[in-house]
């Protein structure tokens, strides 16, 4: 199988994070996303959403999805496990990570489209009012990051899990987003930060 | 376990319909979400993303996101099965409820929470220019659904699972949305709204 990546923008640094997490080595093509390759008709006729990353199976079929592309791999190599085991758990982790994409994750996102020059090539007519507000929220959503961190040693529970994985790119890419994180308080969510970003996964 | 619901709202739909496509019945609270009722003391303290629908186990535990409940429900209750079996198909259906969630689901939501006076109570500031290119978006985005379809009876592969309930439940939100499904062509689309909605897990 082989990887159609896109360097480092947030859902191919996911699945990067996630395949040095598991021990994992792909075949990777990276595709040029500021040069539109991954809007090219080849590309195209394998992933017709034209996002990144995308998996290609050794009979050519594709999966595309951060998320199904890391469960995918989950299932065929179960350990270590990153996405929970019991039924509450996995819908633990499950929920996290989904309440960190919506909450989060696409908050900076949207930030970066809408405020970011460099975006434009992407995203086309940019809305500064709604970069604006998403920027706001951004912030606003690490206290519920903050309050979770509080109870708990990582974002889905008591150990690391693909919730993080979307919670640590997110953060990484709040610079480039200009969501700027509060230099006072969310001390939980620092003390996650710190540990998380220390992992030999998050090298570069 | 208990629901705590949202009446006809898009994702309280979600697990309605899951619910009866299981054959479960819960016990259910709709909270009034044009009254703040998600956004109350007590509700906050359930689930402090302040989302529609959340399930209340009976130790209290909570889980909220739309798919986090279903793949716990699922979990407890394997059949019938809505979320794939093999590696293979569990990525395949994971991948279209998330292509429908991020493309189109997500457009038609904000198409009506910009757009619509209505949802001004919920939105806090509206943005028109957003609401406007979400709308051109989601009917856009109809193209890829429609091209899916005329290769497979339903959207992730050949039974109905959760990725056509999200796709169902976002056709069925156009119109308060102002999404307008064109008049002509997207016959295999059609086709497919005409099966899933005779299905008797749609009665209202």
């Amino acid at each position: 199988m082989k990887i159609y990546d896109g360097g480092r923008a947030p859902n191919p640094r996911r699945v990067q994070i996630f395949l040095k997490e598991k021990g994992l080595e792909l075949e990777t093509q990276q595709l040029d996303l500021n040069g539109h390759e991954h809007r090219s008709p080849e590309m195209l006729a394998k992933n017709p959403t034209a996002t990144v990353p995308f998996l290609e199976l050794d009979d050519g079929t594709v999966l595309s999805e951060t998320i199904a592309i890391c469960r995918y791999l989950e299932a065929l190599n179960p350990e270590p496990n990153m996405f929970g085991t019991s039924p509450l758990e996995c819908a633990q982790i499950e929920m996290w990570n989904r309440r960190v994409e919506f909450g989060f994750f696409m908050r900076v996102a949207q930030s970066f489209r809408h405020l970011h020059p460099g975006a434009a090539v992407l995203e086309g007519e940019q809305i500064e009012a709604w970069g604006l507000k998403n920027q706001t929220l951004a912030v606003e959503y690490l206290k519920i990051l903050d309050n979770q961190l509080a109870d708990s040693q990582f974002i889905g529970g008591e150990r690391f899990s693909v919730a993080d994985i979307t919670t640590i790119v997110a953060v990484q890419f709040c610079k480039p987003a200009r969501v700027r994180i509060p230099e006072e308080g969310l001390n939980n969510f620092k003390r996650w930060v710190d540990e998380v970003s220390a992992r030999p996964s998050m090298a570069l």
